[in-house]
């Protein structure tokens, strides 16, 4: 019944490998169908090298419940499911412990915006969440995951089309995007900006990229004026 | 007679190559066979690329006498027989020079629990040895590095089982598991949280992980509790 | 028509992934043919998987007017061009975002001239832009990019054929050489010697090469006197 | 003539690029054959992708004179003569500008011992060179380039045996074996060894390797006493 979408989301997850952003099994990517109430989601501690799409989980997007699959969906779904609730413009998302993402997430500091790089995909710093209390981390503690990255971007007054991604504190990044591959994408650049900052901060502990600059790098290849790439 | 535990323990040691865990012929894996009363180990210097399971040795448990194979055993094998009789539950031992887990190892450091990554697998900080006394170098070194980590993990009241590695100081790590490609895989999760607490100290030198994240996520993958990945 | 020179800019450009200095798309080559007026350049947003020959877009070394070819070129065209127009010298043209050239960009620094690494392909530390103004981002950016890598030479009065590179502050390198492949060339120097000056700069603050030493590595391998590789 | 020398060289150069030590064409190997009085060498400026034994240069090591070969040898092939004219025990040397030791060599820095890695391969720290003077660099560079390798083994009374390599300040590392391969595992060890020694004195800035662990390690796998490894 959900053969594309479990397709896709295969696909996307296979991704993750490919670019180098986990180790062992530890990262996950979903694809919502919003239409039809669903989202699809890796399996739990599972291997990307054996996965077929047929192993890919279907829950649903109102209660978490299996729809279709075998095998236990990703720990993590509680957060994806709180994150497509609340970010209704987005169609993907990606959990990874990518070295570079989860080192800032480590320290509880956001990713600064440096360069052009990091301005052509996010749109100023990419943020990162307070710690979670105590009873937060007892008590559905998945749940409240995707609970503080929505309050992060409330308090900030953040556009998640805009900063496609944040960074749990004491933990690592989630991203999205239009679908799950876009998701990825946006995973490997937080990946690679996380990796540059780290060293242009040790060269240079003040610098920040100018305001106009990332303007300029973000709304060329976004928004009703972008002039990046091919029109179709 | 020891072919079933020569072929876990010769693909156990084909892990590490693939996992960027060794530089020439650095790096062991042995499991143990406690009904027998063997181990089964890497032979010394011996390459990666033409090992089979007829170069693995089998040696006693109780006297670390050759039972089977023409070669010799690692050099390292009397530390790997110390840890199997001290902690009774671990089935499986790698040694490896791995980058990161040397770094800290070589600075005398213990590997600081940073963030859920390495809460996952390990309880607690990573923890490492006091330096050997000349006398201690001078005569039967390998039994004494494993000495040292058996008194590191009493002096601590560490659980093995909880914290499946340590490191030596000026040398580099050791880390355990159900079997050998379960150690091999802690080993894997050492140097990568190894490498990301390297980098989260330069940028936050103060960070440690919160004590009810670390164990929320140890918890969530062991004991009884678990709910990660497929119940079988 | 361009058929020799579209086919010369597709291979430099997919060099860009061999030698590991592209993340996704982010780098474009492109090739001069200055008897015809013409560039060949890289399409913009397009990846380095399934791009042929024909992908390969030439435009008016003149004007930036499409010559031949239905994609859009590069959003950088116009940097090429303005670099052409004032560096008569040069054949080909790389701008990436490799990781290390791109961390000195950001931190807006030169890249010190620190070994013979350096000396060997470039007469002296890589030079940084000053930033962009607003109004030079704001109207024609593309150009303005190219004006302060020109502008910088000349108020350093620096030779382009003895320092093939540069860093635009807050954003990345841009290469050059005798031809496309040629300016790739230099481009996967200027990212080593990017991260040989990083870690070298950690360890010592103060360090440069002696100007002795930066003569005769760059005067043994250019010029009249030179007497490094093969004499065709 | 020289048909088996020429291969032995040929196969170690190709180690080169399989470890990661060479970027481009910047590395060269040799190996001496004593009784007849020559080297074999690579030729300068070739890649390592198209290169046959055929491309190998014989040169005396008497004078440096091509006995063999229809290309020019290495630049730095004086700097190989000189170093096998000093340190008779040595057959083959190896030149890279492998990153890390690099970046030492150009802080002008000695890579401590800091662990056992370094103590199996190295007695001691890798010692630097003092700076050429600039007459030394103006007439016979690549000389003079092996004699202060030499006068930094003699003025600290080091043998070449147990030091098997060194780095010149402001340019990069040399390493020699019993004959060419075993050069080049030495140069793995030093880039390895460097790369750990980088971020562990970054962890802490005054850390050494005991003494007494140096010797065990040095002493296990060299001279009279040595266990490691398969006895032949």
């Amino acid at each position: 019944m959900f053969q594309e979408l479990k397709q896709a989301v295969l696909e996307a997850n296979l991704e993750l490998p490919v670019h180098g952003l986990v180790t062992l099994t530890w990262g996950n990517v979903s694809q919502v169908d919003r239409q039809r109430g669903v989202i699809a989601i890796k399996p739990s501690g599972v291997s990307y090298e054996h996965m077929t799409a047929d192993d890919i989980v279907v829950v649903s997007l109102e209660d978490g419940r299996v729809i279709e699959g075998r095998l236990n969906p990703s720990s993590d779904t509680a957060t994806h499911l709180v994150l497509y609730r609340a970010f209704p413009g987005i169609g993907g998302i990606v959990h990874t412990h990518s070295r570079n993402g989860t080192i800032w997430a480590q320290a509880g500091m956001d990713i600064p915006a440096l360069g052009t790089t990091h301005a052509d995909y996010f749109y100023g710093d990419i943020p990162c969440t307070r710690p979670l209390t105590e009873a937060e981390i007892s008590t559905e503690y998945e749940v409240n995951t995707g609970n503080v990255i929505v309050e992060l971007f409330q308090q900030r007054d953040l556009d998640p089309a805009a900063v496609p991604g944040a960074l749990i504190t004491g933990h690592a990044p989630f991203c999205w995007g239009k679908n799950g591959v876009d998701a990825v994408h946006n995973a490997i650049v937080l990946e690679e900006v996380a990796a540059m900052a780290l060293s242009t901060r040790s060269l240079n502990s003040q610098i920040h990229i100018q305001q106009a600059l990332s303007d300029k790098h973000y709304f060329r290849k976004h928004g009703a004026n972008a002039y990046y790439g091919q029109r179709t």
